[in-house]
């Protein structure tokens, strides 16, 4: 650190992103796809964009609020779309709790929820998950700040039913609530908040085409709220990165986002395979969380988070496991292909063995 | 704007970015240049990246790092990039002036720093320019602040000698000196602050592809600094957004650099139209700086900034005036093709016609 930076921001605790190592490694801790993204997207690399890289994107995301705005049958007013979901929910902590402001989150959820809190000089305050790690709707009435939910829940896959998200929303009528759907698509849209959109003027959708679009390294995502709140997040964009997304993201998530049919069976393939391998997990003894998103969140009574994590990783599959009070003995399991389940299920019985 | 917007950000004046029209317009405006990438970088798109894109990117950047640092002779310890040169500058500014700090620069200048300086939270402090529009060193010394210098400076395009550079970042031992250097590549590296980075501590370089790279579509630029520095930046980078690029900017920004044989031939080309746009501009009776960037910046006269704008407007040229104090009568035309600055001359010709 050197002696120029800044007070505020000396005793930053930045965050720690999964391991990204691809060499022979069976890849299960980042909750990508296992599938490829839609062939349209291919299709756009290949329709010599290259040649328009020479001008700088539309700083307005017109072609992508329009084709998200369609997906949602919102108006393209209502959508603002960033460098990954993260830029997003940064500008929404920012305007509505940064510089002295609150946050109130569950103690258990998305790791960047305090980074963020922090880097923007937010007071954090977290609140617990019940015993079985689902959020009571009646713990964050007047929640006295910005309120962040993920939903369905990271890491437990947990999802909260739409009737207390909306509980949530209106009991906190003074108060923003960002409701994050990263894995929403995994759960179904009937469960999705974006119905509750025109109902409530202080909600904010995000999503993420990181996870079930395939395309974790396009970086986009985006939020959804009343055009008054994305109003005010493109006064903090165009104050920061105006051209936040690159020509190639714009065209390409553009091309993704259209392509329902491919991405609705997909999805439907990761469900099922979940369904599977959560079942297979418990036969051997392991308790998962009922997850609605595309990973398992799972504990055994004999074998420690961290010693199923490292067990694993000598058999060459990485999954996540969280050094944090109340879930250290559980391990996050990105749902992979067929095959990398079979071989996950058959490295945790050899580690059972071992361990046990 | 809501009334949930956080006071600190209701007055903010988000940057103005150049119109991005495409329509029959001659577009010299926004300083892109008029000839395509490298061929590598179509090379890299057509190469089957659409399926790897499931996968986050790498964080560390490594690939792009290594390939900046080879070329320029530097550690890759001492390179950070960002989602554009915004993004270094905005974590520059944000970590040595943010939060009550100071943010010293010239009064014309980029009109980004004003607008980070506001949305960082740090005192701005700006410093004319002598009447020719040079920077006079001597007034940055001791600044008591971090500064900011664009080099050769925009939209004047005017260079400051790498001696007097280096009387900036000596006289401030104490402040952070950032040096923009979006535009050297057409100046010459002989120019560049590149050089004086093993001597001081508290030089920040940063560089774009946007410009001399014809990448403004792909958004990437990067900060060169000491690794302390660069440790800094990246602790700010990873409480933001550690996947700032996507996997096919890191891997197409990498390609783009090391294709220096390509980009040189084409710097050479602009250079050589800009000198004699300037010299045609001249014998109309416009005033030009000694721009030694990818843009001419002229004066006339017996026609206002806003009226030659209009004009060439109206025969469908595209160039950037600043309704600002000293420089409302300019106009900034970026270098294109001969046949674009062909055009443009002749559609002068007619607008001093009209006016005069």
């Amino acid at each position: 650190m050197t002696p120029f930076l800044r007070p505020q921001y000396r005793s930053l605790k930045p965050y720690t992103p999964g391991e990204q190592i691809n060499a022979n490694f069976i890849k299960l801790n980042t909750n990508e796809s296992p599938f490829p993204p839609s062939p349209k997207v291919a299709e756009v690399l290949k329709s010599g964009i290259a040649d328009r890289l020479r001008l700088y994107p539309d700083p307005t995301l017109g072609q992508l609020h329009r084709g998200v705005a369609q997906q949602y049958g919102l108006n393209e007013a209502g959508v603002i779309a960033g460098n990954g979901s993260d830029d997003v929910l940064a500008f929404a902590i920012m305007a509505y709790a940064g510089g002295g402001g609150k946050l109130v989150c569950p103690d258990i959820t998305y790791g960047f929820y305090p980074v963020y809190a922090d880097f923007f000089g937010a007071e954090l305050a977290t609140v617990p998950l019940r015993e079985d790690f689902t959020i009571n709707p009646e713990d964050y009435a007047g929640a006295g700040g910005t309120v962040v939910i993920a939903n369905p829940n990271a890491p437990t896959g947990i999802l909260l039913p739409l009737a207390e998200i909306e509980q949530i929303i209106a009991t906190n009528p003074d108060n923003i609530v960002i409701i994050d759907e990263a894995y929403m698509d995994f759960a179904g849209q009937e469960h999705s908040a974006v119905s509750l959109l025109g109902k409530y003027d202080n909600l904010i959708v995000t999503r993420t085409l990181s996870k079930s679009h395939s395309l974790a390294g396009l970086r986009c995502g985006f939020a959804l709220a009343s055009k008054e709140i994305i109003a005010d997040l493109n006064r903090l964009r165009y104050s920061f990165n105006p051209y936040n997304l690159s020509a190639i993201t714009i065209a390409a998530a553009s091309a993704a986002i259209a392509d329902t049919e491919y991405y609705a069976e997909r999805i439907a393939t990761i469900n099922a395979t979940r369904e599977r391998a959560t079942a297979a997990l418990t036969q051997l003894g392991f308790v998962c969380t009922n997850s609605q998103a595309n990973f398992i969140f799972a504990t055994h009574p004999k074998i420690s988070g961290e010693e199923l994590y490292n067990a694993l990783r000598e058999q060459k599959i990485l999954v996540r496991h969280f050094a944090l009070p109340r879930i250290s003995n559980h391990v996050r399991i990105s749902v992979g292909t067929e095959e990398e389940m079979g071989a996950l299920l058959e490295a945790v019985r050899v580690s059972l063995s071992v361990e046990g």
